[in-house]
């Protein structure tokens, strides 16, 4: 893990939370992205080397609607920036860590994305996410 | 905010989550500390620009010790790093959030730090750190 890539928050109003954390940042959010098969919508805000990831659900069956009537509005997730995301799932099954995807999967930000169950890492939600990259075919 | 300085986690046993993220960070912890003022005991990990802090509480009135008997472990607060931690506080009273110290105290890891309190942000406890710097007084 190369570092921390994001931090993903759980907002009730996507609108209302943007200019909250434009107002804390002194900066705008730079994107916004919808993600239909996690039930997201997420904007982005960039701090240096790091983005803060925020996250308001667009139905009552996403994860994201779950968590806020469970615990309120606040951090969803830490997203490590890895490598190579398969040899890190292999890695970290192998120390015991609960993987809860065996192959990485699409998320926001033009990412493969896996998560580590936070039972087996001190109430913490940890996303691994690698940078998609579109090979151009060779001639 | 120049970046995310590092993530506070709140733990029971230092320990043993000490082992659990040399594990899944593939790393050891480079320091601990401990905050007499604030009755915890913290350990460092860096990833990258990151740093991840791990904190124990030393007693039963802890702010962690009271965190984690309410919301179990995980994610305590998330520092940013500020350049001028006085002139953000001010910035901050400004725009309407509630900033916990009025003067910036000493913190773990060599820094002045503010709180803000997560009911203006959303649910996040907010740091702020600035390094602490120390001038030779000029001849």
């Amino acid at each position: 893990m190369e570092k921390i890539e994001h931090i993903g928050i759980a907002v009730k109003d996507l609108e209302v939370s943007n200019k909250l954390f434009a107002s804390l940042f002194d900066a705008v959010h730079y994107k916004e992205e919808e993600v239909a098969s996690e039930g997201v919508k997420t904007s982005f805000f960039k701090k240096g080397p790091n983005k803060i990831e925020l996250l308001q659900a667009t139905n009552p069956e996403s994860p994201i609607a779950k968590f806020i009537a469970k615990k309120g509005e606040g951090v969803h997730h830490i997203a490590f920036a890895v490598a190579d995301i398969k040899a890190e799932i292999t890695r970290l099954k192998k120390a015991g860590f609960v993987v809860l995807n065996d192959q990485p999967k699409k998320g926001a930000d033009n990412k493969w994305v896996a998560f580590l169950h936070p039972k087996t890492t001190n109430g913490v939600l940890i996303e691994l996410c690698q940078e998609i990259v579109s090979h151009t075919p060779t001639l």
